[in-house]
């Protein structure tokens, strides 16, 4: 399949399909062997800041995985419908990066782990909440967010375009919070005080409280964690939510601030971008593979659901997931090489990135030194994209090439587009 | 080039041969760019807090990267020598991780990030110091560190695997250091008194200010970093100095406490696992593809060199190297798919993770519906590594076809090593 | 003068009469040369952040002493009108304290110096603000206060009893600071979400900044600093305000945390309990002796006065006014002891307390060996006042004589009150 | 009784004369009374810490009380020997203050409660401990001290003045501590390291750990703290320790900072500057009346001893020994005051401070509008001390008087020393 945002019909089938499609595969069944597995943990506690939080059931326990060609595999309690609370962050983070760009929302809200619990009070010193994945930071990008339908509309709207299907509020939990969320209210006072929240601290919490309200299930999760893992187009249906780099950016700050106080040690037991929610849920996007969602109730004390916390230490050593996993051997970029009398005959593939065209350059430079090439032949008909920097460089020894004496021809039959 | 811990001659060069081929490179050239125009920027301060740094001069600068593939481009001030002071730190933790395992690091020193500098005071709720990569963390691995050789002799030794040379002490900078570093002795009677520093206190440090003091150039970092990069073996010399895993404990460490209190702008602007020391050199991991030395004494107000981190944004964006990028399509595993009368003939290729795997196997549920297909062969010649969660679901796939009445067939005549 | 609530007339001269009786007195002369030495001062700031405030005058300069006795002594610009800022707090603390009791006001809200600006955001492990001075606290305190003719009121109808005339809100500093005050409203919602603040948050800002707005000049924070000192009468008016420990515990809290974060370089320097603005008032309490007042707008760091610290640092020299100061000898409790015959007379005086009547009861001990001495006669005619304590300890001993043989009798016409 | 340093001797018993005389007073009976109601407390922890701390056994229990005018009351355990630990601060800050001037010692260490842990490892923004009676700060104080016959032994040598006798070492506790206090030597490292400690570390310790362990009783803590309430003069010894200045800012600081992080509570609810260690030993001084020691080792959270403190509360309350106290009405300095004929004879009695100065000011202005009055006649011989303020005041209102044609005089046949 291919998800680029070109226009054409793609493979992903629609999401009813999807989701029979995968019953009894053997992906489905790997995922539930981890399921049963983690089901036997029974500590941490079900959140009860938020009233209606109290009432969730410990025992439900759902996982879902959607890969980054759009299929999807759900085991557990996967229709079971709870609500997004922080996960909504490093989305409308997002929306807003998409609307403001990097730099103007991070004038407003910083960048950095704060080492301390969600809702912090503490400012930097230029007076913006330490980061948009702590209370204060995401009620401020709330407050950044414009969007021509108003600005809730617009944040209901992106998140849906993340999820394949419209989500909607569950009214009883945020009316719950809207009554009780007092220290959201003095955040964004906070923050009002600091210069960095924009317009009326109530109407910007009542649209975080809203947010918060979304109500999900963890394929809804998957799915959203996917469009991230695929660079901003939804895999499933195909539809592009945001650019590629404000995609990287929303991962960045997931793989930086997005498991609370935990983000080395879970750099170091998953190592998957993420983002959890008191509700019991946690997202989690491994870049270019996997989006995955796990819900279950019960948290530890960082505030993390603990059976989500260890479904995803096990799927990440089981799927090969941690970001910073390093190949035995990072994949070649030549298809193949072949030399047919004094033609040298050079075949790419796949994605052309600088490593790759070094590979390429390195391997071309010695058709300089060789006498029985004469001229060199390179065919980007199996590329699937190429990056500038891959480009130039190519180019650049093409030229060397020629300096040298050697012949040298390129075959784009297709016009690779750029990576 | 196999870099695995074969014993086999590899084909990666030796150091020098490496150094001289990468003359007059295009690759240089575009390092050379880069160079060019970061040195426009005269921001920074040099350190002085060691009296000795206090000597270095500010213009010095150079920069180096080591391919995946052990090939070598430095550019500017490449053999100037300077000490490693804190980039020492991931190394050391690398050599305590590999002998006591990570479990047992782990309860001596915590793994977050402490959202203070580099010389803070603190240590978390269990008497540890907050992280391996701050003052009292690296003292307290320093400390755990044991070898047979004695301490520094061992932690001498493996940084030179690292390095692909060996590596020795500036006695000045040591010195300077010895005299003069009563914080550091301070945090070891911390790290003692809470019950997490081994042995006498001032043997810790003094193996710490030696650490500190060995004397690297930016090519040397360069291949440190790419000894990470490819997971423990070093690519010049071809020998393994760590084993995968702790190689990727080092990166994450380095990813979420590596440069002092900028994580979080790091990962959004570079997105490659590094450490800075005061001495003005920044190393830098991109798994899998390159790693990268810079040197320039000038420092930010969070101690990291100005000209350095300014390099790595622009080399993370040239040479494609964030560690959280989306390729715009996953490379496929089916070097190819073809249907010759009732048999599906499939060829696999480069590494079969589990993303792999379930994009084999989605493949081949379709013969089951497909009343032409019989028989079903899928080739391994070209796979040049299977984790096993990628070949138990390939297992179970086979199953599933036999089951269904589909002949299935696997050759795979070399015999594929696991991932 | 006798100052008790009695509702007699007392021999304190009305305000005006005070004030004048007191030009050209060797003690206004004495304030005069203080008053000129620390006018030569040019240091400091005039605070903006509430910014009716930036349009101070520099150069005002006002001091006013007002005895415990009632009268009062003005130099500079004693008619200058201000406005209280946080010198309302101890007066609002004790109209709470008054009202509620003092366990129940800390129950609010703690009593610790918190080591941190006066605007700090940061709660007790109770959830409590860490002090009444602190602006979190003092809004809590506010929000305590319930009186009959409505909040506002009652506090302005106590303050002014205070002050001994009616004080009115500054209008203009009142709005500025009600539009700017949104840290003042995260405060407010963060103790409201610790449930430590009562009713309403705005309500409870809104009175919060009238507080602040009262105006008044330097001779008013004289006459309710001497107020407290004298405990809980005003000693102009002759009314009382406060009862003597609702006043004490003011003086404490003060003393502990009246000087933002310098109380232990003003008890080093000054020692007399006080409490800044950040309009440039300081007003402190000397216990027994004056109440002070101090005016000048430019503020040093820690948002004091620099001219008021520095004449309150000379007044406590030259008035010998350290609540610490240690008498060279106590004052004798007994006006004479004679022995007449076999009679021994012992006439007492002044406040008699534990440590008085100690003195006393030692004197008598030696009665009982002194075979010359066969009655004791104890006068209380010029007794003003006797403790529990030293009460019990006489009754104590006047047996002890009986037992001994030696006859004691005790004189008291007029009936001594107790202290 | 006199106590100045004036050479006479005084009528203060030698120490264990003063023991048997007090015997059945009435006095050691209320403090008996107090010590039985306190008794019944069973609350706190002994501290174990430092190991030769936790035998001590909890239900050992004394108070004792000396007077300003050396006669001294104790009950209960009142020979059981303990150690001084953190109560040495204060006089260690006394012998460096004396040595060096308050300046010199607060350029070194602060003189802000710290709102942190007696062991608390920051510093100030100028990189000082906070101040010296947390243990960072109570280090650098006795790295200041020289003395001439060897640091310790000069802490040794004033110390025992304060007690009036000579205190030795416990050897256990001090070897205990030596071995174990790795936290004390980060501290000292870090002050070394910040530029405040003088010396070498270690040695600064030791004499920490040493002056931690001096042997002391509960008489001695009272008498140590007598000496401190009547401005240096040790009231049983008669003999003069540190200047009356010096008396102030010792007392100062424990008013500030004595009690750990409860200094507020402790000024609400006691107000009598003390100091406690972690053995159960607090001292309080009540400035002008009573010196007091209480030992109980079970300590509260916060780290001071759970009967040590409920006694002193009562102590305050029932011995009026509250610093803020304010009295019904201030001692009058006058005597008498009589008119014979034309002459007005005012004779004053006491210490005269500015603010008695100002009562007979105002009483001698009275005469200028007096038309029967012709002279005016002032007796010193009952006064006990006269303020350099005082002075003055007095002299500028003759000078008044004389201008307005009342002839006045001053007898003073003693010639009255300067209070």
């Amino acid at each position: 399949m291919d998800h680029a945002a070109n226009g054409q019909p793609t493979d992903g089938p629609a999401v009813d399909e999807a989701q029979e499609a995968d019953e009894g595969s053997p992906v489905s069944r790997a995922l539930e062997g981890i399921r049963e597995e983690v089901a036997a943990l029974s500590d941490g506690r079900v959140a009860d800041y938020i009233p209606e939080l109290a009432h969730a059931d410990p025992d439900t326990f759902g996982i879902a995985a959607v890969s980054a060609h759009g299929r999807s595999y759900c085991v557990g309690d996967a229709e079971h419908a709870f609500t997004l609370q922080s996960i909504s962050k490093p989305f409308v983070y997002a929306v807003a990066v998409e609307e403001l760009g990097l730099d103007a929302v991070h004038g407003h809200v910083g960048a950095e782990p704060s080492g301390e619990p969600f809702n912090a009070i503490s400012l930097d010193e230029r007076g913006r909440p330490e980061n948009p994945m702590i209370n204060a930071g995401a009620i401020v990008t709330t407050s950044l967010v414009r969007g021509t339908e108003g600005r809730f509309e617009h944040i209901r709207s992106v998140l849906s375009d993340f999820a394949g299907r419209r989500l909607s509020v569950d009214e009883d939990v945020y009316r719950s919070e809207a009554e009780t969320g007092h220290r959201n209210r003095a955040l964004g006072y906070l923050s009002l005080a600091g210069g960095v929240l924009v317009g009326p601290v109530e109407e910007a919490v009542q649209d975080y409280f809203r947010q918060c309200a979304l109500s999900v299930t963890v394929r809804d999760l998957a799915v959203m964690a996917a469009t991230l893992s695929v660079g901003g187009v939804n895999p499933v249906t195909g539809r592009r939510v945001v650019s590629q780099r404000t995609a990287r950016h929303a991962l960045s700050v997931m793989a930086s601030c997005g498991m609370y106080d935990r983000a080395g040690e879970w750099g170091l037991r998953v190592g998957i971008p993420a983002k959890s929610g008191v509700s019991g849920g946690i997202l989690a996007a491994a870049p270019g593979a996997f989006g995955l969602g796990v819900f279950s109730p019960p948290l530890d004390e960082a505030g993390n659901s603990v059976r989500g916390v260890a479904a995803l230490e096990r799927l990440s050593d089981d799927y090969d997931l941690h970001m910073l996993r390093t190949p035995a051997e990072p994949p070649s970029p030549m298809h193949s090489v072949t030399r047919a009398g004094g033609t040298l005959d050079v075949r790419l593939r796949g994605e052309i990135d600088f490593l790759a065209a070094e590979q390429v350059v390195s391997r071309l430079a010695e058709a300089i030194d060789d006498a029985r090439v004469t001229s060199v032949s390179v065919a980007l008909e199996r590329v699937s994209g190429l990056s500038d920097a891959a480009r130039s460089l190519l180019a650049a020894e093409l030229t060397e090439l020629a300096d040298a004496g050697v012949d040298a021809t390129v075959s784009d039959p297709r016009g690779v587009r750029r990576a």
